[in-house]
């Protein structure tokens, strides 16, 4: 069986034939006609879908179904895209305007939600049926998994961990609200705090890294100063590594998975971070060691999207 | 359809006739054997079932099933009590003695999941399919309704919100963790506020309310004087729901339910609560409102673990 899995970015359209094992046949990509009517959208989709029919040598007749990755809030019962910000979309009932062109099951979920599906078919949460991905990056995105599928709330808002509160009355967020997770977990934070210690510390090697210029320290630099041991770097990335396990034991308490996936670019740390997030979880209560998700990174980078609104399909 | 719920506490076992809209037939009380062999907490349950079915003049044919909470952890596939601290059980495959003694499918799961169960069967979320119940009493207890069932997490651990980390760093909880929840929004911690609020300013009604004596200080007289206007307990009471609705905006971000419950002893202050809650959590973004989940008192209060006991075999 083949299914379509479309990622609708803010700037480009990727579209997939994905096999049952979550493997992408064939692949394209469209620019996003952002700013222009529905149809636009649907003559790009129709389009990259010929073309990936095509590569792949397969007929319509032979896929089970169209899956489509909104960056935004979808209300997956009713098929609309109750809010996305970078398509300037605001209740589209796209789902229908697709069924009307393309004569098959049509699914739609937020993107979030959806990498982690990716993760649980063909990434690093394979066989779990309860999963989690925090993915960090400019900000914080997650996505949750439960029971096998893609936990999208009551009002398709849910997995806005990032704006959980981690520090009560802490850092503004651009959320309005203060001490959201994300001030504390982002890659954007890491490097803020970096920055900081770089103006009081200038001996830190972060400072020769970024070339005399704050501006241009990347969290790949600070990361890549902790690995080689600047105890300003250590010190940074200890500071953030304590708030994201903070972060990531109260999923587990709250939500309990099988697996927490760690994903985004702060996530090409490897080990160097897994090893000092876990060792800064409890494993052990009262006493006796309790059995609790495992901590692992996530393992599919570009495609995850579109893997996941392809195997929307497979639950079929 | 006729249900067995019991309520399997540290001190009493309740043990209730249930029918389909989650009325309690008959009910009676039993002393739970801490302390003895499984065979005495059979024997009990045994006695209390005979007495309730005697009472609601049914025959043990009429019965659909028997559904055991537990105040502790259970695995739920296996049916076994994974700790429970109270009667000192640890790996106790309970659901299996049971089924040795009663001809019925027997049901476990956790007590504070099986309240907020009990509440979307026949309390306050009754036709909600998502709902999450905080009891907020001496500590903090909570309960995950997804999908019209009750989520246990992956290792019959889910739903410990009282030991998310609200305040990163901030006061040391009973868990070993800093900053838990429970350490802002519990009972306690409302009348821990309130008696450093009173040693500095005597001449807060608390003080008198409290007849002298600190100790005995109740989360009542501090709900009360703040209910009177006292400037010292208002004060009090506003950060109490300061972090209360921090806490229930981090759920409503992470898990996006329908509805979030308020029951235990705080909740007894009503109205009062809600509306102090209400006001402090955001219902607007990017400028236009979104639909969030709705903010309730539960309803349900002695007899909630029993139905929802009883209510887990609805849905064999």
């Amino acid at each position: 069986m083949f299914y379509i899995g479309i990622d609708l970015g803010g700037t480009n359209t990727a579209v997939g034939i994905v096999d049952d094992h979550g493997q992408i046949l064939a692949q394209t990509t469209g620019k996003t006609p952002v700013g222009q009517p529905v149809n636009a959208y649907l003559a790009c989709m129709s389009e990259c879908i010929r073309c990936v029919l095509k590569t792949a040598g397969l007929q319509i007749t032979e896929i089970r179904s169209i899956g489509i990755g909104i960056p935004g809030i979808v209300d997956t019962a009713r098929g609309t895209v109750t809010q996305c910000t970078n398509l300037d979309w605001y209740d589209v009932p796209f789902q229908r305007f697709m069924e009307q062109v393309f004569p098959l099951p049509i699914l739609m979920d937020n993107d979030a939600n959806l990498a982690a599906l990716a993760e649980s078919c063909a990434g690093a949460s394979i066989g779990c049926s309860s999963s989690v991905l925090i993915t960090l990056g400019t900000g914080v995105g997650s996505g949750i998994i439960l029971g096998g599928r893609p936990w999208s709330g009551a009002f398709g808002q849910a997995g806005e961990l990032g704006h959980s509160t981690l520090v009560a009355d802490g850092i503004p967020c651009r959320c309005g609200r203060n001490g959201c997770m994300e001030q504390y977990c982002s890659a954007t934070a890491l490097v803020r705090n970096a920055r900081q210690i770089c103006g009081a510390f200038p001996q830190t090697i972060m400072c020769q890294m970024a070339g005399g210029d704050l501006l241009d320290l990347t969290a790949k630099m600070v990361i890549d100063a902790a690995k080689e041991g600047d105890p300003y770097a250590c010190r940074v990335f200890d500071r953030y590594t304590h708030y994201l396990a903070l972060a990531i034991d109260s999923i587990i308490n709250t939500l309990d998975p099988e697996i927490v996936l760690i994903g985004g670019g702060i996530s090409h740390a490897g080990d160097f971070l897994l090893n000092a997030v876990r060792n800064k979880i409890p494993r052990h209560e009262n006493g006796s060691p309790r059995p609790i998700a495992r901590i692992e990174l996530a393992k599919l980078r570009n495609g995850a999207g579109l893997i996941g609104a392809a195997m929307l399909g497979r639950q079929l």
